[in-house]
């Protein structure tokens, strides 16, 4: 098992290097293991109606979700590639509060046959699964994707 | 009809009033009426694999469907706030140059039943078609959404 705490410095180095995430005052919150949770000010993101904009709702969760299958993979000892090949957003509620996502696999998700498929053929798709809360309860914004893994030789 | 290089100016100028999207460097280059297109440079929105974020990707394609929709409603005289509802994505190839979305209204679109919903009810959905091309023919991304727009009483 790796060290979270070094390897959430790492994370944050390596969103902070890409241009459009530095722009977005992206801060990596916490990982247990399995959630990976994000968070960013609502004045970075406020939209023309007051709330967060809908384009940095899809950047954060798409950044949370990439994060924690870079993280279980580096968790399990795999170098590899992660891209995102598709993304469905819904947006429930407006946010009027700093922005926060946490990250997961979906509960359909098969990682160990993810991992054999990374493994053995040197490519593997999963389904990731990332939401936005509201401050009060409940969903502002829901994400489902599919990132692919392509093993680094 | 109105003055569309007008009407290009105030969407330009709503859409730098928005923080996220001013950290874009996004640009309005045109709309003939059904079409709209923007731009963005590749070094603002470039990912730790040298093509352009997907995130980046669905912020440019999220504010040009709802910019044709502003100019289209604009055009028909309706004052209307627009929301994205939700969105699909596709990343069907990596993007190495600078950013364009050219958005219009999906095929399937009943823009006439729309504007009549939202002018008897005061409320319409429609859904909007966006697409990232490569430079060389062919698309790097490909966007489905569909928006809610609220008449303002």
């Amino acid at each position: 098992m790796i060290d979270h705490a070094e390897a959430l410095q790492r994370l944050d180095a390596h969103y902070q290097a890409m241009p459009p995430v530095a722009a977005m005052r992206l801060r990596v919150v916490d990982y247990d293991g399995t959630h990976l949770r994000l968070a960013a000010p609502l004045a970075a993101h406020v939209n023309d109606k007051g709330c967060a904009f809908g384009g940095s709702l899809g950047s954060l969760l798409t950044l949370a979700a990439w994060g924690v299958l870079h993280l279980r993979l580096e968790d399990a000892g795999v170098d590899a590639d992660i891209f995102v090949a598709d993304s469905t957003l819904r947006f429930l509620a407006p946010l009027y509060d700093d922005l926060q996502a946490t990250a997961q696999l979906a509960a359909a998700s098969d990682w160990d046959g993810f991992l054999a498929a990374l493994r053995n053929r040197g490519r593997g798709r999963i389904e990731l699964l990332a939401q936005v809360p509201l401050a009060g309860g409940g969903i502002a914004t829901e994400f489902r994707a599919r990132y692919v893994a392509i093993a680094r030789r």
